[in-house]
């Protein structure tokens, strides 16, 4: 079994990818919840969503939520009823949260529903919310805390934050799927997902630390900077407003204490040394997927590199 | 303030009428919602939404609830999932499930939303629920009991019933609203709705026999039944089932003790005397409303009786 940890958009790129190079049940995606939020009495959840719509070929591909193509009849409605939401919602997306809210009512976990729901859209690859528990990223900016999903959709994410903050993390639980998950990977891949508020949640749950170390197969984190900045999404900014700097190299000083290997765009060749410095393996190759070849290929590079070349000359 | 009792379709059009007769502010409709249902999650309120898009210009004209010309992406979605709903719920209408959801969880009462729903569409008169208690109609057909709307929307009224019961209706209470409006009321118009399934739970409720007889405003009830059919559903069909004749006069013997004026449709002159008999004044008039302009006319008529003719010669 391959895990990978993922947020939104580049994470489900890269599961995307593995699922073609591997076999069709060998393959499990433990995805960020931090970012989900409570909407009009819906439970949104845009990463697990996002990787289960990725890999049903039904994302869409622009915005980085939702479905593709998708209309937005209730949404203009509701706009109707002087509630227009700041989260956009279409309607063939409300039917994933409707589902989810009524099978939550039905005391079906997160991780109950999210199978359902990956399993009547035909998927083979497991999907796992890393936790049944709510945790809420939240960013201070401005002399004020708001949840993630504003500040990044609402503030698209222009103003500066001062900080991220994930509520409700000391109390919250990896799932014990997710536990046994990990005791059976044979490789962990750190997606390319922002390491902040995506990654870093997932990482930031009690027991993480000790369960990922425990775990048996070689960890492996994929960049997502290249040349200093991520494909999609906020990650280079909010690092720089925390403090860091926003490369491939910051990037590996995080993740420095958690995995064995790391996946450089070609473009960053000359962080190779560097980041060899901090005690890291570095795969440098082609990180860019535009297509469903390019995530294949990414994938089976570096499943190649996990299986083939442990402890050899490339370190 | 005249009032008028109703259910869906039927009384829908009349309230349109009505509307359209007085003043703005000059009218609020008393709404059964004992046909409401939980589907996903959602509160379904068929019969208040029926009067709520009839009042807005938006109804679904064919179908006999939701919004027309409404798009079904959310149920097509739902399909894919495995989960087909029995009732049709399209993306339009599904926002206002959805709000009324929202709002019900924030604490609000059904009265409270109706009136935020109406407000925002423009609604100048007033949707009052029958109760914020929960009742729910349920038949019993071929040795079982089901919700009314599995018998009418799932089964198409097609299978034979034994019994109507309102579940709930012994604890539930109509509103302080509700109580409050017929106090004051000048006139209570019984809509051309179902006297078994839509006036029923209304007049049902413990307190409403009272309340109606201390009500100062004369009582007028308007028969659903026309050559003993009725334009829309199922009621003809039931009362048979139930034992009674389908026919206006059956109507009225139901309605005897609770109103003193029977609005007849002129094709059914020759019921006029068997209804005077019981104790009636009876209106005989046109009471199809296909057009506009047949329910304002229909409502001015009943309107024109009530407050020109009262004890005069047509009893």
């Amino acid at each position: 079994m391959i895990v990978a940890l993922a947020g939104g958009v580049g994470g489900a790129k890269l599961i995307l990818g593995l699922s073609q190079a591997l076999p069709p049940d060998g393959l499990t995606a433990i995805v960020n919840t931090a970012d989900d939020l409570k909407l009009h009495g819906l439970l949104v959840c845009p990463d697990l969503d996002t990787v289960l719509y990725t890999l049903a070929d039904i994302a869409d591909p622009v915005q980085g939520w939702g479905v593709a193509s998708d209309t937005t009849e209730a949404l203009q409605m509701l706009k109707r009823y002087g509630h227009t939401p700041w989260f956009r919602l279409g309607d063939r997306d409300l039917a994933t949260h409707l589902l989810r809210r009524a099978l939550l009512d039905d005391g079906k976990t997160l991780t109950q529903v999210t199978a359902s729901l990956s399993q009547a859209l035909g998927l083979q690859a497991k999907i796992l919310p890393m936790t049944d528990d709510r945790v809420e990223t939240r960013v201070r900016t401005q002399g004020r805390e708001i949840p993630f999903q504003e500040y990044f959709v609402a503030q698209k994410a222009e103003i500066p934050i001062e900080a991220v903050r994930f509520e409700g993390i000391e109390t919250a639980r990896p799932t014990a799927e997710v536990l046994k998950t990990l005791a059976g990977a044979k490789a962990i891949i750190f997606c390319p997902s922002n390491p902040l508020v995506s990654i870093g949640p997932i990482l930031a749950l009690p027991g993480m630390r000790e369960a990922l170390q425990r775990a048996p197969g070689r960890k492996v984190a994929v960049s997502p900077l290249v040349r200093g900045k991520a494909l999609k999404g906020p990650a280079a900014r909010m690092m720089q407003e925390l403090g860091e700097e926003a490369s491939a190299l910051a990037v590996a000083r995080r993740y420095v204490d958690w995995v064995e290997i790391f996946v450089l765009d070609e473009q960053d060749q000359e962080l190779r040394d560097p980041i060899r410095s901090l005690g890291l393996e570095v795969l440098v190759t082609d990180t860019i997927m535009n297509t469903l070849e390019d995530k294949a290929r990414l994938a089976r590079e570096i499943l190649d590199y996990v299986f083939t070349s442990r402890g050899q000359g490339q370190k």
